[in-house]
């Protein structure tokens, strides 16, 4: 604590209780709480050197750490462990509007890269419902996806080059200024989604897209899930891309309700919500809703204002919920073939285990939110509840993978999934990672337990 | 040899002469010429773990080929090397329209999966020049990119899984079904690139995009480099993402009009070619046309088919030639904003060195072919022709490097660019990708002396 000390200010260190405690696990299910020695705020590269350095000269764990918004354990501390927060690093360094480019700091908030490219037309594709408060480094470390993946990609598409530091305190850059390059294996993309283990990302150069002109957004509401899931297949035959397909269910549409007190179920059991945007926007949004009312939607034919507060009801239809042992929000995606079989099997499993069960729906690139929950009833019954839903968890997960899909889409491994990657991932494949998180970080100290 | 034949049937195994030296090189520059020991065709996944057992038990290399279309010598044959041949591994093995997805061999033609694919109307996008005649495996291998990619992104962005051979013969899947996933780290995107250096490809899983539905071509003659360049940034400016976006220079509208009998150069000095596609892509070509022209552009105003003959003249525009030691194709990118600052230092450099020139560009993401070549005058004076041609193409990479860009934008390193990748590439980022060669290929028999 002295030595890492010495080569920073004194607001940039703590091991005050109620900070440690604060920073000691983001947003995803606790399993295993442990407080950290010391939180530290980077406010440089060098500051990361040094944090770097301290640590692996005593063996001690880094848990690096954005927003902490993370929902899936990445950010969470272990024992003996500090937090390195890169908040502070927010800095927008660059942004090349002729390159159509940007070199941001990790701290740099998603929606404040936003708001600075759209001064020049641009934006960054990649947004992650918690795109308000999350960072681009945390975006990176989990290979962030967001409502406009299937368009515009995820994360890693739009990371074209990476400054990190090692755990020894060395400082690379890997990839390139251009759009592409292929020189060397793509250390890049390797470090993009790696949720820390590899290296420490202290600068991130992306490519932006241009800002859409124009913007349509559609509401298609149900009588059922499975025809909302069959208008996502309708719309891909009419070969439109859109920008955003949201695919709500019953349970969904029930809490948004609740949260905002509109009245959706009045108007369906299910919602299909479709943004296209760019130059055909209205061109793509006549066939979707052509396509839509064909197979049975009732669909919005006002302006598409009302529509895109749906959307932005959906972006933050999380609401206050915070997973927790009662309440666990999953991140399969399957392919878009499966949609439907999945959501069945997944409402059928809940009955069965008596969990609730809500599914929102990236639907363009088959990635589902389901969320389970059980109602606590009280503490003698506790351990009964949080085993049917680890039961239903778990079935769940096996019938993801059995369609053919993958226990996370976007929202990483973290602590919290590495239970169900064996399944998905067969062991030499494992191996041959952990001999990568060798070379990278022989010491192992590097967000150990996360991700792989 | 023995051991190599007894697992295959007679006509997959050769030492004979002519088809060693065919299967010797690929379409690069050659500058060690050596003979295979033999060339193999594997007919299957077990054929390909049966070669790598049995050349992993002699330490002999495997050079691994698709097409041999590769210009960056990728596939040149080594010292004691079998050349294994992945050509007869050409089935489609399935293709998902409501997934959006292919399942591939790794000899499956490029233009074969997309005539496939354009049944359900669907098309696989990476589509480099060589589309025609390139495979699918050998996209991978160098991460292709073509004309369609600053819209629809390069190979990496459309493989979604693999399945390769290690040096030990063990088979490895790596990556999801799935648009997204982020279970472990990337290693399909580790591999997509390496250049057969980590292990062999013998499966792949794509992603499909809508074939457009409507595609129109603008053809803009400008008067110089400069402003032709300009107009890219200007499209830019107007925020339409074209499908296609290549501009040609003096020496390139000389060469077409040679090869194909037109007068592009009465027209102008500088040509810039646009498709844009999909349900916008009249509108789009209208704001392109109308900002063009604002430039100084003379733009075709007929319907777009002349225009679509010039797309296809640019892609088949290598004709005849084969790069030797008097002509040697480069694949530099620089960020977009310097075009017009890289193409000059070329024709500066290109007028001191006394060697002739002509370039085209994927201009929407900065990545020029160059072409340098030297006319042969007589064998007296060739040392020193080849002497001024190496003078001039190792300056335009350090011209290239030195505004931002990278060596080899989308044909790979392979064998030619070697030389050059210690310019890019410091020794750490380098020592980490040996290191991670070592984890995949510890007897070092994977292509060595390509890549990295």
């Amino acid at each position: 604590m002295e030595e890492l000390a010495a080569g920073l200010a004194a607001a940039q260190l703590t091991a005050d209780g109620g900070t440690l405690s604060t920073y000691s696990i983001d947003q995803g299910p606790v399993t295993d709480w442990q407080l950290p020695l010391a939180v530290v705020w980077a406010e440089s590269v060098e500051d990361v050197q040094h944090i770097a350095r301290t640590c692996t000269k005593y063996s001690v764990p880094i848990v690096p750490r954005g927003a902490g918004t993370g929902i899936s354990g990445g950010a969470h501390a272990i024992k003996g462990c500090i937090v390195l927060s890169l908040e502070r690093m927010n800095r927008i360094l660059a942004l090349n509007p002729e390159d159509e480019t940007a070199v941001v700091e990790p701290g740099v908030i998603n929606a404040d890269l936003n708001d600075a490219a759209a001064e020049y037309g641009l934006m960054y594709a990649p947004d992650p419902a918690s795109y308000r408060i999350s960072t681009i480094g945390g975006n990176v470390a989990t290979n962030a996806g967001g409502l406009r993946c299937a368009k515009y990609g995820v994360t890693r598409d739009s990371v074209l080059a990476l400054d990190v530091v090692l755990a020894d305190g060395s400082l690379l850059h890997t990839g390139h200024q251009t759009f592409k390059g292929v020189a060397g294996y793509d250390l890049t993309a390797l470090l993009v989604g790696s949720e820390g283990t590899l290296a420490i990302v202290v600068g991130v150069t992306v490519r932006l897209r241009y800002l859409p002109r124009e913007v349509q957004t559609i509401a298609a509401f149900y009588p059922d899930f499975r025809r909302a899931a069959a208008g996502v297949l309708a719309v891909g035959k009419a070969r439109v891309q859109p920008a955003i397909m949201e695919l709500l269910d019953y349970g969904s549409l029930e809490q948004l309700d609740e949260l905002n007190g509109t009245d959706l179920l009045a108007r369906g059991k299910s919602l299909l919500l479709v943004q296209t945007d760019g130059f055909a926007a209205v061109a793509e949004a006549d066939v979707i809703r052509e396509v839509l009312a064909a197979g049975g939607a009732v669909v919005t034919t006002e302006a598409s204002e009302e529509a895109e507060r749906l959307v932005d009801m959906r972006r933050s239809s999380r609401g206050t919920e915070v997973d927790d042992e009662f309440r666990v929000g999953e991140d399969i995606a399957v392919p878009r073939s499966r949609l439907v079989d999945f959501v069945a099997a997944l409402e059928d499993l809940a009955a069965r285990h008596e969990v609730r069960l809500k599914v929102v729906a990236h639907a363009g690139d088959g990635n589902l939110h389901p969320t389970f929950w059980a109602d606590r009833v009280d503490e003698l019954t506790d351990a009964g509840t949080i085993h049917r839903l680890n039961a239903a968890l778990d079935e769940s997960i096996e019938v993801g993978l059995r369609l053919g899909g993958t226990i996370t889409g976007e929202h990483g491994v973290g602590q919290y999934k590495l239970r169900w990657l064996g399944l998905e991932l067969p062991e030499p494949v494992r191996a041959l990672q952990r001999q990568i998180k060798g070379i990278f970080d022989p010491a192992g100290i590097m967000n150990p337990g996360k991700a792989i």
